[in-house]
């Protein structure tokens, strides 16, 4: 039965250079709208659930081209505000081989959605209205307002019964040098609330500051889960270790701890279109597989296909219906279809 | 010397997706004009011999645009009618590592080709006119007018001293759940016409019925050649065997059946750009070892680069001369040529 | 107050070709999703009314594109059925000077639209839903079953106690030889349903078979209509009459005869960018003056405005805003707005 | 009947600059291939006649495309030789309003058609073959070996009993300072050969140096055009005065003199897309109405219109078929057609 | 002899939609780099002079592009700041007929140039090196911090010897509701400072608050200039009546009042490609007749020229050489030349 | 310490087919501007260096976007010459997997830049301007005037006390049947002239004729590379040994010979986007190295990097800055950064 999922977040403007150029090696530059929580929205739209993002869009002919867009994607604009005059953008230059990609963002402390003022939402009617609701720990990183409005409708969500989901979404860059510290209060506050938490050992090190365990990676991630499902009381913790093959090629492990109980994907190989978005994708599975009651094992299978996928679609938003996603965990890759 | 090819079959018009994106992701589409006539053809014509589509055309702008790219692409129009109005269509959205391709047909079934009436194709002068006429199995799974054009046709061929050549490229989508038992005695009456024949083990086992015999594919193969060769009197049977990499290369081993001995190429494994008609390309390069008189080593050789080749090609026809294919017989992957 | 506007009619895949080539000329087209519903409704949308196409997509990626777009021009999804294979397409070359543009149809016949049973429909439910039911005359012209459908669903409204529109839009390439006895009956039948009838003196000369009056076209047009009215019970009729400029410039007057009453717009002159589609813009604008209660007068200089507009968008669809129309009724061109 | 139509011509590569930019603006052109015989034929093809260039490409990739482009342009390659490595090359930049287009030429002078030696040519044979062949005063301004076979061929086509039609075409930037006077001997050797010719006014007082008559222009095509018939035993003379309205239209005025007698087209007035390639338009007009026996007065409006048409197409060569220009010569500017 | 210009204003990066489409149609933008001080220099430069932006770009890839880019269009990078994270940028749907084109601004606050300190720049050396240094009243309507350098910077002008070119480019929107009054302090410092201020009556009666006379535009303009240039000592003051025909294309007037005397180009008529930059056009021929010496009547006429051409040109930013501005001051629209 | 470094050698206008077509398959061709100079040039700009070309662009406006498209590249004009009337322009159809690459060029003799006279340049100024000026052995094979020009510059080169560079880049295609004899004395006289030298065992091998040592590659140019230092005075040899994987990648390994040491990078494995100017791309690390003192292990790391990372962009220039290139030495393939 298709559900209600909100998601609580910015939308950008993605201005992406065309065929591995630069932007100095361009005059085109191709257009779409995405953010963390459109990303996950439109996924699970695509497997049958209303997807109602809760955000600001400016009220101006950017403002209309993001909601159509949105619209486009499957979104509905219920929860979508209007207001102030900017939004969002970023450019992206893809890498390739051994160049890495650049994103270079403009100014989003002055977008529509980071000056939302507190209040600006109906916060209440939104939770009502929603099964689970998204937030992403890039919002936190915004200003002081944007972590109060989080935090508010979270409350509100676990008021009105619904179940919260957080991905914690660390990104130094925008916190600055001495990030970690300034991220920790809101993280733990967000973390109190949430009962789907999206994050891996790193988080735990070093946003939570837990103490780092020894072994290896996935050792690290199997000692410090359980420590911080305790501490928080999360029901369900979920995330992926990525590597990068000699040959470009990147790989994914999923995990999913519940109950006690850590649940594995198979490491998945392949090439990668466009990797942006892909975390939003995997979270889209778990949700999914939570609000569809899979069990734990084909729920972390779900998600890490879902998120092999994604990096199979151009743009952040990703496109799979959950027949595409079930028969990539069930094949390999295939021929034309005809 | 040069000889005359005929080819009976529809044209298309194909309308690919830019960049590996979805059609939902795009508001631009590539357009081309393709068939496995005209695959199969145009390669011929680039090694030397003439290319007569025998097809029908709609008498509009669309017609007009289809044959001029028909022209370009080296083919002759001397048996294109041009009658009725629709021309077959199909949208293409090529696949990526884990996501496959999709292909999306139009309305075929009303195509001036699908249309043309029994009698309406000059047959007799066509077939006085060709050396060879190369079928294609798609067109049998259109409709009993297009079988009965066909056979009329590749009789015609027979009694004019010419050569009839058949690729059976069963398409299951095309002919429906009791896809098999429809085709099989449309297939048969054509086997029996045709002195040379596409087709492999899994055409015999499921279009002919003939018992699965053990073994692996090549095994298969090779149990089943022979009969089909001694049952319909074929003097050439041929094919090709195609795998798929863990990394994405696709690999392609070509046999070549006659005079009860069977040739096969190297298993040649490369990176593909567009899969879409090397099945032509190999057809295309049998034909011309054939009508060249190359020993049949050396036709199943040139047949298999010749498929190479067409997977490097943007669009549905192969574009490659003959001495671009024999030095792709006798070398590696080069570096530039400057 | 927004009210709820339905159409029912078909969706086509506009495939144009760029920069005034033609279909030879070129290997890109340009995609669009539209239909005389859909421009209607997407008007309606931007003036702040809910829009329901009431119709059939394909139900595969060429129907997943088609409903995605058709939520991006602000359409809401709840009466789109998703069923068949195909979708209308045709193929644009616009026309430049002397030389016209040409629009060349693929087979509608076989559209899911037009294969659409009899009962498929909610249509009980969705005339419930809707002020307003637009139906244009482009459906009538399809086949029988969709015909029965239209009139089927037009009954509904009325017992429902809505609105029914009724665009005449007889198109002589869609009716044949024979066409305008064909489609008399129909049109009748649909007359008498009607209280917004769009249509001038030609339909009600040609397609009714009302004797032809004296005078020139407006004379003719303002001794027809109150005949109509008064024979088939019509609130309102409103329609255009187009002139084409020796400069290429079109003008346009537009009529709204009510109460036994003409309204006449200014006659507009203006150059034309994209011409497909401003005959729905105009009902639009005469939709939304009397869903709004405007007085006629300026339901009809907004519609003629809304039209004019229409004519400077790419694509079919109207995009402008009930502001933009206004300040395009009280002024000229105007300077770029910075 | 369709007749045979040869023309002796160089084939260039055109690549313009997209949306009137500068070349300094762009980072991509727009490529096709014409000149001025590819332009007469590819119209006379489109009238139903054989159109056999009779010219030289290079023998390497750019030769392999520009001989694709001529056969869909409906052009024959039967006297088109493969010889030499260059194809002669021009940017164009498209003017606006009050800035006008720019030309910018690679070197011919090396071109495959600018060195073909004196002999390369079957001239008997495609003489014989020909009913009418087409020649271009381009071809005289390039070099003494062009100039002798140009007239070589001329020769044999009167010997074989065919018709030759010469179409003045000075280009002063060709010629050098000194032009007319070195021009002068080999036009009036080809002068000498030709029946059909195209040029007005202005040729016979720059490049044959008839004294200057008085009058306006049309006064001083009347006064001399008889003259030039007289002196050369000219059976056809043909040509356009264009004229450039302050709004950016343009217009043109076709002449016919033929047996004693001047006939006039309609000044024609006209929106402008692509100017290049109008007078090669207005020549084929002129042949077939030649070739098909027109009386003077609809040959002379047919190439008027054939012309103007031509404007309004993209690119050097003319796409309409004999009905579209028949239909411009009794209709005005047409809304759109489906 | 060249002269060395330098002018103190914001780099924009320009996002324009492609083929008159609104943002919500597209998926593609054309990015170019502009700004009032571009402009002119790039316009001078191309007349031969030295151009030197005194600016801020971003320290990252945005701002690597546009120094690439206003190298490419031949200005010198010498005073180009690389400070900041962000770049001003503008969106902008072109118009068609009725349609009037948009500008949507994204934060220019934030952008590089608009946080530059005081104290930032080297003025005393970048007014040493030029012999004129252009101003722009947008600049002034940016923030306090940005109005203080640019009084700071004329100053060093003056002191150093140099010349003070203003031009008022008075922008509501961005001055906001109290505009006027909030300007008019700056405008008059900067007046005083002026040699050369490029305005109209507009901007004495608005923002310089000078009583409105009687009469039409012309006969206020003829009114006012002398008030202003006796009241701050202006040598020279320039601008142009635009007028917009109901055919849509363009009008302009250039006037030029000196040493007592009013100066008037004709007035010019013609069609407009792109709109924007064309008074940068304007200012950028009185300057280089400034600085060449020529009498007021060529420099005004060469002026209005350099900005009519300044329309037919695509982007902001001027690309006509002297001798091109010459030939359209003396002759009309041309054909191609070859 | 930002150095000065010159480049004698020809610009070129590179046109290239988009997506892996063949020329005969667009209609659209992607524009840049090119050459081996240009490219080390554009490499030292972005360490830091100043760049100067010493060429000759054609005065028109093809010369125009080119000098423009240099200075955006980083490149200053102040010894670009603008004579005569052609670029060279060459053809690039990328090659995929088993297809190789094909570059056609336009007929470059007749070049501005080859037609130069002697003595056309000021070369004595631009030697005293620089300390370093790179030669390129593709310009010695174009004609005698080219080389003597070369040889001049080179020469008053080490009078002013500058370094001169030397990239051997033998190209068998522009040498003709005869090449190697006919190449050697030239190289040899350039050899006498030049301090840092690119060359290979290959080189010394067929150009200078040394006599083939035994043992692999490797042990070849060990063995060589002393014998053409002894020989010549060469203060610093420098080179790469290129190889093509089964997979497609290629892999680099570079050397630098310098005071009777030889000094190796890894040997870098790595995929391709663009191959052309990869070694321009080398030369450009070892004259930064050289320039900036840095030790030779790390010049030759250096180098392989600058190189690896230019097949990575798009067109023939790299664009990478030296902090991209040290960590590219120092990490491998990055995720996105942002």
């Amino acid at each position: 039965m298709p559900k209600s999922v909100a998601a609580f977040g910015e939308v950008m403007m993605r201005l992406e250079t065309p065929g591995f150029r630069l932007l100095s090696q361009t005059d085109t530059l191709q257009v779409s709208y995405s953010g963390s929580g459109v990303n996950v929205l439109s996924a699970l739209s695509r497997f049958g659930h209303l997807a109602l993002p809760v955000t600001t869009l400016p009220d101006n002919p950017v403002g209309d081209a993001a909601e159509a867009n949105l619209r486009k994607l499957g979104l509905l604009p219920h929860y979508i505000r209007r207001d102030g005059m900017y939004l969002g953008m970023y450019i992206l230059e893809a890498g390739f081989g051994a160049r890495p990609g650049r994103v270079t963002y403009t100014n989003r402390q002055q977008s529509s959605f980071n000056l939302a003022a507190e209040g600006a939402y109906p916060f209440d009617e939104a939770a009502r209205a929603a099964d689970v609701v998204h937030f992403c720990g890039i919002a936190l990183a915004m200003n002081d307002t944007v972590r109060r409005n989080a935090l508010r409708f979270a409350e509100a969500v676990r008021a009105a019964g619904g179940t919260v989901a957080f991905d914690c979404n660390y990104r130094p860059g925008l916190w600055g040098p001495d990030g970690y510290a300034q991220a920790r209060p809101w993280y733990e506050k967000m973390l109190q609330l949430a009962q789907i938490v999206f994050m891996n050992e790193n988080d735990a090190i070093h946003v939570l500051g837990l103490p780092l365990p020894g072994g290896d990676r996935l050792e690290q991630l199997q000692a410090l889960m359980p420590v911080v499902a305790g501490r928080y009381g999360t029901a369900v913790l979920a995330g992926t270790h990525r590597g990068i093959e000699s040959d470009g090629r990147h790989s994914l492990l999923g995990y999913l701890y519940r109950a006690g109980e850590f649940h594995f994907s198979d490491r998945l190989t392949f090439p990668v279109y466009d990797r942006i978005g892909a975390g939003d994708a995997y979270a889209s599975g778990i949700l999914h597989g939570e609000l569809s009651d899979f069990p734990a094992d084909r729920t972390v299978r779900f998600a890490a296909a879902a998120s092999m996928l994604a990096h199979t679609i151009a743009g952040d938003t990703p496109f799979s219906s959950e027949a595409q996603i079930f028969r990539a965990m069930n094949e390999g890759a295939g021929d034309i279809e005809r």
